[in-house]
């Protein structure tokens, strides 16, 4: 605390991202990373763009890479937005789309980022109850709101809205903006970017951190009526007008455009999330069915946060919530068939 | 306008950066970009960051990039901020420390972003008149405020207000937090990074986009008392995990390290500068004595609108502000020798 915070500062209750520990090389299955590298094609890209021109600023619409999106989805480059990172999108949809007026809706088991952004803005919220298996029932958004933010697939439940319920949100909340936070989606799931032209109050935002492997690289993205754009473009110049550099933006576009190693990699890691499943179940695990690239799991007997610590001491990091309803659950990104291999096997030991 | 957006989105007026015309190729004097390319060393960390590990998230903390600028400057990695560009730095520094509460205070001639963060936050402000000569009197910010913004050397004038002037600031503002924005501080101004021991209300804000080449990167930095650099943490915690990628904290760390190229290409800058400030005057130019990588000048017949559309067509691109009190004049950024030669000429032609 410090005199010279302003009130908001004092107020607030930041994000905590999933730990990055250096005090031993462990398997990471905790922030969801993509365990193959990026497409060998993005990473050309980047080398290429590191040289004088550096010198210059990027492009500040970011043009290039915009259009690039909207070939890949089929629409037009008014329909794209791009920023440093999906979480970077949201950030400025919170002010761009909602406001103090009116809470907005989000489920109670989601995304933790989503009431660190609403406190950040000042803006009310209501978390809505998934049942008890962690569904999302369209029907409980049909209540008085400022906006709803879903994510398909959920996180960390794993757990995916079909295209219909979504709709039936879209159809209930026309003259208010419906955020779908799709980082999760290329792993099974069906886009809704298709019901853009049919609903001008979806924005779908996406990410290249997780099926594009390109964590580290910062780019985001989202899709969405011309004027929903325009609007996040006003937040956004009013904010920073270069967002993107310009080795994200090169190697953004070189990644997006090389649709062979998306699917294969992607393919990969759908293949070794179904054996893991399999395979956790077989140790005694329930296992929410998932289209992610990860599984929220829980054990009958052993509790998530004994656990955690077993296979942390072990050299395996998952992610634990102590939070309600969910600290039960671990949440555990699809690595390689190796290192999930390692995991199976460090479990059947603490929990077999 | 649309009927999706807050009302905060629609009051906006959002910042316009300096144009990046693609119809052709121009001498580019408008944007202070530095007509060096980055560090050699620099481009080459970012080549070796071009790998596997970009399907990682980056250190959150930007950890190693703290401690390589706290080590140049001297101070413990507890007063380092980094963002994704000086312009993020201040998004952040609005909110943190300035309120609705009370107006802050900026010069009346400044950089056209501090009014545009101010609208986005909801702060009010009074700009602080600076002479005829667009110079800063320390006594103008002696009145009741709620904080205070300066840059030094100020844009687009180039004015430098001496270490004891801002001192003034600082002393008769000690309840509340004074930014210095020093984003062309390598070009011969003295920083007031020093008094950040003694003054737990100043936060110097820097960049890497004009004196180390990095304009195509997004890398900025503050610093300050570890009580400033936390609200900053609070607020960019609460908005975006990760700002900066692995690749612009890797350039970043090598562009920092490689003190002699820095040393080196801004004394090329700064000797240019000065041989293209006299041969302005000798073409009947008032110069404004420039301490930054630009020169803010004015003629005392020719428009400079007329100058500006001029150069333009013999592709020279400059800045030229439509506002009240600088409409007669031009910014012109200092590029190679060769650059300002042609410039020298074409001016030579217009106004000779």
């Amino acid at each position: 605390m410090s005199t010279y915070w302003s009130e908001l500062t004092a107020s607030l209750e930041p994000y905590v991202p999933g730990e990055q520990p250096k005090d031993r090389t462990y398997i990471k299955l905790n922030t969801n990373e993509n365990p193959y590298p990026p497409s060998p094609k993005a990473l050309e890209a980047i080398r290429e763009a590191a040289g004088a021109d550096l010198r210059l600023y990027p492009d500040p619409t970011c043009d290039a890479l915009c259009r690039t999106i909207a070939a890949y989805y089929g629409v037009t480059k008014e329909h794209v937005f791009v920023g440093n990172g999906s979480d970077e999108i949201l950030a400025f949809a919170f002010p761009a789309f909602f406001s103090a007026r009116q809470p907005i809706l989000f489920p109670d088991i989601t995304y933790s980022f989503y009431p660190v952004y609403a406190r950040l803005y000042g803006i009310p919220y209501i978390t809505v109850p998934t049942d008890e298996q962690f569904r999302i029932d369209p029907q409980t958004y049909a209540i008085p709101n400022g906006g709803v933010i879903v994510p398909n697939p959920n996180a960390p439940t794993a757990r995916f809205l079909i295209v219909n319920g979504i709709k039936e949100i879209l159809e209930t909340n026309k003259d208010r903006v419906v955020i779908v936070d799709e980082a999760y989606i290329d792993f099974g799931g069906e886009s809704v970017v298709p019901l853009i032209a049919e609903y001008p109050n979806l924005l779908v935002v996406q990410t290249l951190s997780k099926s594009r492997s390109l964590a580290g690289l910062r780019v985001g993205m989202a899709l969405g009526h011309p004027e929903l754009i325009e609007g996040l473009n006003r937040i956004k110049n009013s904010f920073n007008s270069y967002t993107l550099d310009r080795l994200a933006l090169a190697g953004a576009i070189a990644a997006i455009e090389d649709r062979e190693y998306f699917a294969e990699t992607n393919r990969k890691v759908v293949a070794t999330r179904e054996r893991t499943t399999a395979a956790l179940r077989e140790l005694g695990f329930e296992v929410i069915d998932s289209l992610a690239n990860f599984v929220f799991v829980t054990h009958p007997v052993k509790a998530a946060e004994e656990l955690f610590a077993a296979l942390k001491e072990r050299g395996i990091l998952v992610r634990y919530f102590n939070k309600p309803r969910i600290d039960r659950y671990l949440r555990v990104s699809i690595g390689t068939d190796e290192e999930m291999d390692a995991l199976l096997g460090a479990l059947r030991e603490i929990a077999g």
